[in-house]
């Protein structure tokens, strides 16, 4: 007791918050949020905590990605009263506690006041589409697959009209908590590989965004490569407010939390 | 009876081969080759292919991949007595017979006498290295994680050295049933991400391999972005014919036969 009490008198604070990077496959998981009956990813990261560094640790993620969904750079923070390795040390040391479909890639101290979530100043998601005749198992597991042929201008132009302030209800699957359905778009794009039969990544960053969004809008966005609506018809929908107009909610397996900025 | 001697006189001949482009996730595969205990890639391809044209099939494959090795253009031909679907649309309707790990991408008729093993003119494999100070887990299945520096000028000009025709006896493991050691590389290369901490791939391709011979080649110009040998050692292993003195042998996960050509 007199040497914990001593140690955080040398480190001059109670408690320390530090901000971790995470990267996952989302395939065997139900989500990020610990859940009762399912493996979570935040369990995963919380049981690897405590058992480097004692005690029962809470993480608080920038983004509670679905069932199935993958981060390249989710964030997530927790609060230790000292730490016994050099922060640098913590992703490589933790990693050896984590199952390979998991991975720190870096930590940070940050100021105490700091909120993984609420001072994220923007994410981007990538939504990833395998658009040629033939599925190809390489790539399944992270990309939805699209036979049909795409008209990616199409698919670029509808990207571009999400892009702005708008009220995104029509975007929006029941079951958020939300308390507004308003939301900014800082950019929306497709790139796509330039042999005919290849990846098409749909990429957007935005201040925040609803339940499903990412997944609906980058469903409408493959109607409009699909035909099935023009990039005309995009602001009408967004007006409309109504989520039957909209494309399709796209599986969660296509879809990365890429980067989280703050 | 009549109806099939009457097939086959229409058709011309007595039997067709077909010769398959076949793609597949190793992952969870004891191979390509059909085993008596384990699931092997050959065994789900004859199996779709029995539940679609009827009967007992059997493929043979251009390469007999290692358990845990993917394959983007593996190549498999089979004998049938009659398609009864034009063959370009095989795939397709193969595909709905095979799990989502195995997709064939393509069909095509070849000759009676075409073998797809011993007409193969080259192959070509990668061999993929993920490169950064944490692992990747969207990268962690087609790819060996390497965290140490990596000198990839020194990779580059270890791989030249593997360029010609050479006994490879140094780069075989035990239980191969080759006939000569000798074998012919046409090219072999290294490509690697340029920001810091991605992707290095290597590509080789050959007349032929010994048993691991890839992943041998592979750890040895491993070991020269080490620097735990120079490429200038590698006329010497190779004289040598000493297992002994190659890098060690790589992973199967990190190992994909990208294609055979005729």
């Amino acid at each position: 007791m007199i040497i914990k009490i001593f140690a955080i008198y040398l480190c001059g604070v109670k408690s320390m918050q530090i901000l971790l990077t995470v990267s996952y496959d989302g395939t065997n998981y139900a989500g990020w949020q610990r859940q009762e009956n399912a493996a979570a990813v935040q369990q995963r990261v919380e049981e690897a905590l405590g058992l480097l560094l004692g005690g029962k640790i809470t993480v608080r993620a920038a983004s509670r990605t679905d069932a199935g969904v993958h981060a390249l750079g989710q964030r997530a923070s927790f609060f230790v009263p000292l730490l016994k390795i050099p922060v640098e040390k913590l992703p490589q040391v933790l990693n050896s506690f984590l199952p390979s479909d998991i991975s720190v890639t870096a930590a940070l101290v940050v100021p105490d006041e700091f909120n993984p979530r609420f001072d994220a100043r923007f994410k981007t998601y990538s939504y990833k589409i395998y658009n040629a005749p033939c599925p190809n198992p390489l790539v399944g597991r992270y990309s939805a697959f699209i036979p049909q042929c795409l008209d990616i201008e199409a698919m670029q132009q509808a990207a571009q009209k999400f892009v702005g302030r708008f009220d995104f209800a029509a975007f929006c699957a029941t079951g958020g908590s939300a308390k507004t359905t308003v939301r900014e778009i800082f950019a929306c794009d497709i790139q796509a590989e330039k042999n005919p039969g290849g990846m098409v990544v749909f990429t957007i960053t935005g201040g925040g965004f609803l339940y499903n969004m990412v997944r609906i809008i980058a469903g409408t966005v493959l109607y409009a490569g699909l035909g099935k609506l023009s990039p005309e018809d995009i602001p009408g929908i967004i007006a409309s407010k109504d989520r039957k107009n909209a494309g399709k909610t796209m599986p969660p397996h296509g879809l990365t939390l890429e980067t989280v900025g703050y």
